[in-house]
This record gives structure tokens, C-alpha cells and sequence, in this order.
């Protein structure tokens, strides 16, 4: 009987093939199996992050959501499909694992970030051996790429999704924290007219492809639409800046 | 007349060599000057993540900081020392810059996130080039350690120095927000009794020399005493997780 394989947590960080690190390359490099989550019909940015480092004859292995942002999170029939795909897919990696075989599961950013990973890594750390191999942050990937220092100090940093209603965005903002708002999506217009009711609008510097080809950054009153990726970033600095 | 040098800001991540990004390797090779902080008296924590990637003829510029944890930040005297000490590392660098040279500056995680590069940073953007090389963050490193996923889905991450007076830290682990309390230091006894008081003991894991030899960690409850380092990180989790 085999040994069982290992199951690796990838992060591949926000974009530039460059902001891997050495390790996360030495994994790619020696893993059996690489599995890489997408939207079904899409390909996957995870898997296009690192196409120069994976082996010619490397298995692969395509994790497909079946639906992503179309229904509200909170939705009974999202939370039941979400929850069944990622049973499968850890099934699927469970199969692998069993027969010996070292499963690197590629993840955006760092892997225990709100990262996809997370779910497969709770579902199969009692029974294998896991490893986990953090990652630069998109939300570092941005504010390095804006030259902003986000926080400092006695600071306290605050990463909202844009996700919350905007009463609560409110609430969040209104404390005056350096903040990171991520998922920005179909969210930007509530994220707007959140950080103007709590006086913030002027400190927003909005970051898009951050690190990526086509980066663009701007302030983020300057942006004359509300149209944005999913993996947008808000970057919001805390107050007067004090070297 | 030489063109001016390039600043760099080179995130070197938590500690294991092996955690830093191509990109940072590659900077470390080209750089004519490779700049450290450190405590006078002391080896800098950064310079010896890095070591093994400095060419034996680079020339280093140590920065070495008059005081640091010895008086309260608000302190006048305080400020002005160490306002001082970074315009005369500045100073030291743009000499460097004038004269052609590029200069890496080497920052532990990454650095603009609570890092002492961004004092640099915000001294010299004006008149010289920069770039900014993100880093894997210590808390990056000490949650992938401990396997924890420590956000997802709609949940606000919170980040926040332990040297926040004992009333603030309780106001924001009342806010049941996945945590990481930074900078813990002699400050673990506050920070204690502050997550007692917010009811949240039983949810905090301490995590000292993350993702570096001598690695350790555990639930806080069972930490025998207070004696922590100034880098020791305290993960907070926000609720049950589900998956």
C-alpha cells in the first residue's frame, strides 16, 4: 500500500508571475498533481499565474464552480450547490491522495486569505498530511503597486468585503481605520456612496489588474464609471499620513 | 552627470529564505546597495532571512535605529528621535541615489505594511525613482504555520497592534471580527485580559517565529506566561467556521 500523498496549499500571489516565492515554484515543480479552481467556461487566473512553472507532463486537474457571484451568498440553494461542489472536489483530490500522489492546489493571493482553498484544507486535514505555503496578498500587490503605505504604527487595519449592505460599509468606514475593501465587483456604486456618507471619499485610491499587465490606479473619484472586476481593490488610507 | 538611482523597497517576507519572491531574489542580485534596519547592538532580523542571496562584493548600509521599544510611541522626545534618525537614513540613501546607485532596502513581511521602508519611502518619492517589491506578511506566515483559515466569505479582517491601550483592544475584539493582534511583545498580559473580557480567549492561537526555525505554536490558553517577542502574533478566529 501507498503512502498517502501530501496535499499543498499554493498561494501564488496577486498576479505577476515574479511574486512567487521559492517555494511555491519547488512545490510546483515537484507536485504529482496540480488542481486549479474556475469558474466553469473559464480559465483559470491561478493556473495562468504560474503556466511558465508547471512541468510539461504534469497532471492537472480543473476544479469548476458551478456558479460563483450570481446568487446572494446568504441564498439556501448557493450555500447547498457551493457546499456540494466542494465536497466533490475534495473527493476528487482525496482520490489522488490516496494513491500517493502529492496534490498542489493552486490559490490566488495566500491560500488561507479568502481563498478557495480553505474549504478543500478543512475538509481533508484530519485524514492527510497538509502544507500550507503562503502568498503576497492582491491587497499588498495593490497598495505596493500605488506606493501607498497603508498602515503604521499604533494603526489598526480594517479589510471589509464589498460585499456587507451599506449600512454596515458605514458603520466600517466611519471608524477611521486604514481600510482595505475587496470584492469590489458590481459592488463600486454602495462602496461610493458608503465612503462619502462617512467623509472618506477623498482618502480612496481605487486599484484594478494590481501587479498584473494593464494595472491602472487612480484616485478613486477620478474613476468616471462604476464598472469594475471582482478582484478590484479599494485601498482607503487612515488619515493624515505622519513620518 | 550619472542618471539617478532606483530606491527599492524589497519585502523579504517571514522569515523562511525560501519565502521570498522571485522578484525580491532578483533585486537582492542587481542592487548596488543593500540597506538594513536593525537596533544598534543588534543583527538585522532581515539581513539574515537574506543572506545567502547577497553578492560577497554588495555593499551594505546598516540603519541603525537609536531606540525602539523603550519609550512610548507618543512620547515627544521620542518622535523626534526617530524622526530624526529617518532623515538621516535618508539622507545616507539619497547620497547613494545621487551617485547613480540603486539601493534595496530590506524590509521583514512587506514594506509598506507596518514597515519601517515606508519612512523612506514617503522621504525620498519625490525626487527619486522607487519601486516597491510586496512581501509574504508575518501574519501570512503565522496563520499558514498554524493551518487556520482566518477570513472568508463575508468576514472583516481585523488587524491590530497590541500596544492599543487595554479599553480599545476589548472595544475591538467585542467587534467579533477574525483578529491578528501584531507587535505582542510585553504586551501579552494586556492582550489577555482583554480577549477575556471580550469573551474570546478560547479562539486565540499564539504563534512565535512563524515559518522560521525554533517555530512555535499553540492555543493561548495553554501558554504558561506573559514572555513573548515583539514579532510573536496572536490569531484571533471570528466564529465557528463553516465550511
Amino acid at each position: 500500500m501507498n503512502d498517502l500523498g501530501k496535499l499543498i496549499g499554493v498561494g501564488v500571489g496577486p498576479g505577476d508571475p515574479n511574486l512567487l516565492t521559492l517555494k511555491a515554484v519547488h512545490a510546483l515543480k515537484c507536485a504529482d498533481v496540480v488542481a486549479h479552481f474556475a469558474k466553469a467556461g473559464n480559465a483559470s487566473n491561478a493556473r495562468a499565474i504560474v503556466a511558465q512553472f508547471l512541468r510539461p507532463d504534469v497532471r492537472e486537474l480543473p476544479l469548476l464552480y458551478p456558479i460563483t457571484t450570481e446568487k446572494p451568498t446568504g441564498d439556501s440553494n448557493y450555500r447547498s450547490a457551493i457546499q456540494g461542489f466542494f465536497d466533490d472536489a475534495a473527493s476528487a483530490i482525496a482520490a489522488h491522495l490516496d494513491a500517493g500522489r502529492t496534490v498542489a492546489v493552486l490559490s490566488e493571493g495566500d491560500p488561507l486569505f479568502f481563498g478557495s482553498y480553505m474549504h478543500l484544507h478543512v475538509r481533508l486535514m484530519q485524514q492527510y498530511p497538509t502544507n500550507v505555503i503562503p502568498g503576497v496578498t492582491a491587497m499588498s500587490g495593490c497598495w505596493s503597486a500605488a506606493g501607498l503605505p497603508i498602515a503604521q504604527g499604533d494603526d489598526v487595519l480594517t479589510v471589509v468585503p464589498a460585499t456587507l449592505d451599506e449600512a454596515e460599509l458605514i458603520r466600517r468606514f466611519r471608524q477611521n481605520d486604514p481600510t482595505v475593501v475587496m470584492k469590489i465587483g458590481r459592488n463600486l456604486s454602495k462602496v461610493r456612496r458608503a465612503l462619502a456618507a462617512a467623509d472618506r471619499l477623498l482618502q480612496a485610491t481605487y486599484v484594478e489588474r494590481g501587479t498584473m499587465e494593464r494595472e491602472m490606479l487612480m484616485p478613486l473619484v477620478d474613476k468616471p464609471d462604476d464598472a469594475a472586476p471582482y478582484f478590484a481593490i479599494v485601498l482607503v488610507t487612515g488619515r493624515a499620513w505622519h513620518s
